[in-house]
């Protein structure tokens, strides 16, 4: 990772996280005098708990990145879009980790939110954490009514069934499943490449991409998404519990179709090397400003973790 | 139940029910080729089974009596915001089925979505309704984006934890504890209220009432929101399984606390007939395009199920 890349990310992930109390609000405390008031601080500290337990940010990272290749970084509004889509991503992981579900207790090595608190607490969190994305959206700081629309218009589509929910059921129906690659690239499309893809086309949206703009960006948005988890499947499988903040190999355990289970590890690794190739193909029109993108697509797919 | 009231709830009923399907959508179908396909049909069919099973469909009908109040029940987007409100109800219904939440397995005399199908893809039915209800209204067939951000402002309000969410959270820190008239009332407010009472507020900001207007509509929705959860708990105590289609004295049952057990079931009783002359008041700026709000009001806190 270049200085200044590390620079840029460390920013990045600053700037969300500063951004995010604001936005999460604590609803706990407007009702602090009634005795409904502990049950809804426990919710608001769940929330804080899930969203800002010190993620990658790569999703926020990429909202700005993409701002910054626009020339539009100091665009108002990018805040509360980063923390929206962070908002999304959290509790797709909280629900995620859910015993019906994946059933993780450690995530980036802390308790799952379930565990900190209970299953119905989790529950509440992610449900909430969804409201609230797109009450963000619908009230950001512009007057610009359609742009917002086509933002949460996006972000509905790609949180949906057609997106992260969808791609979730498909995953959950692989466990102890053989799916052939065009099934896996499909399944991770929606589940984790529709979010990071959309981060992408939203800050794009917002900063006023041409259309031409728009595309090759989401040429990238896709290729990175997929790199993303092909990374993913390669680290569940060489880094250990204590790197990973979760549990090593847990895909492998649960008998999850994997990249390198098809491709082997080689293969996987080769695919990434690809991906990446693609990136940086789809942002071969765009200028300097255009290095933070092209150095996230190299982080995504270097990462140990 | 008038002839005429009967047969305008019957007719929002179908209404809703006719336009809820295409609202839906299909994802499975769209993946029908893919290896995919499968799980993304089940989270269809799941989501179809937890949305058009037959609810009593208030809130759609709010949405409509309330278009109809304003002499707009023709205005175009009504059903689409009748299903997206819907499918938010439908989507609280199934997560708080679950059996981390309020653990039932019938609802509307049918098997609950977790026991139908399983308590994973419960959980992401409930995901993808309640990103799809966003959906719908970010794409309304209007050009009016104003009003369009207004709904989703409103409804992720309504939905989140200052609203539906937060009530939920509220309800189950209360089991087994003692929540005074206020607590209760505050409670239902956000748990129940604010849900119903954005049904009319959605549909009033749509067919462009004035600021007096939506106010009295508002009082009448905050009335009638919490009348409705006051009956409720009197259909809880009162009513047998069969009628219920949902276990009866469950509420008594997990100790929760209710409107009869906090001022016995006279004076239940005694304040649901108070909160409709509340309604009836706030509507007494309405012409005779009113009847079917006032009916429901009636029907509200006259239904036994």
């Amino acid at each position: 990772m270049t200085r200044d890349f590390a620079d840029f990310l460390a920013h990045c992930q600053q700037r969300v996280q500063n951004a995010l109390p604001a936005l999460l609000g604590n609803t706990g405390s407007e009702y602090a005098e009634a005795e409904a008031g502990p049950a809804l601080q426990r919710l608001s500290d769940a929330s804080s708990y899930s969203v800002l337990n010190g993620g990658k940010r790569v999703r926020a990272s990429l909202v700005y990145a993409t701002a910054q290749a626009l020339g539009q970084l100091d665009k108002a509004g990018l805040d509360e879009i980063a923390g929206a889509i962070e908002m999304i991503h959290a509790y797709s992981l909280v629900h995620d980790d859910l015993p019906a579900m994946d059933d993780d207790d450690l995530r980036r090595g802390k308790a799952t939110c379930h565990i900190a608190y209970d299953e119905a607490t989790a529950i509440l969190v992610g449900d909430a954490l969804q409201a609230r994305a797109f009450e963000i959206l619908a009230t950001l700081p512009s007057d610009n009514s359609d742009a917002k629309l086509a933002l949460i218009q996006q972000l509905s589509a790609a949180a949906g069934p057609r997106g992260m929910v969808g791609g979730q059921a498909i995953d959950l129906a692989g466990v102890n499943q053989q799916l052939d690659l065009s099934a896996l690239q499909t399944m991770h499309q929606l589940k984790t490449g529709a979010l990071i893809r959309v981060a992408i086309s939203m800050a794009a949206t917002w900063c006023g991409a041409d259309c031409h703009q728009l595309s090759q960006l989401d040429n990238y948005g896709k290729a990175i998404g997929l790199s993303f988890q092909v990374q993913d499947d390669i680290i569940d499988i060489e880094s250990n519990t204590e790197t990973l903040g979760k549990t090593q190999g847990a895909d492998q355990a649960l008998n999850k179709p994997t990249f390198p289970a098809l491709l082997g590890m080689a293969g996987a690794k080769q695919l990434a090397v690809e991906l990446h190739a693609k990136a940086l193909e789809a942002l071969s029109a765009f200028d300097h400003r255009a290095t933070p993108l092209r150095d996230l697509s190299h982080y995504i797919i270097d990462r140990q973790h």
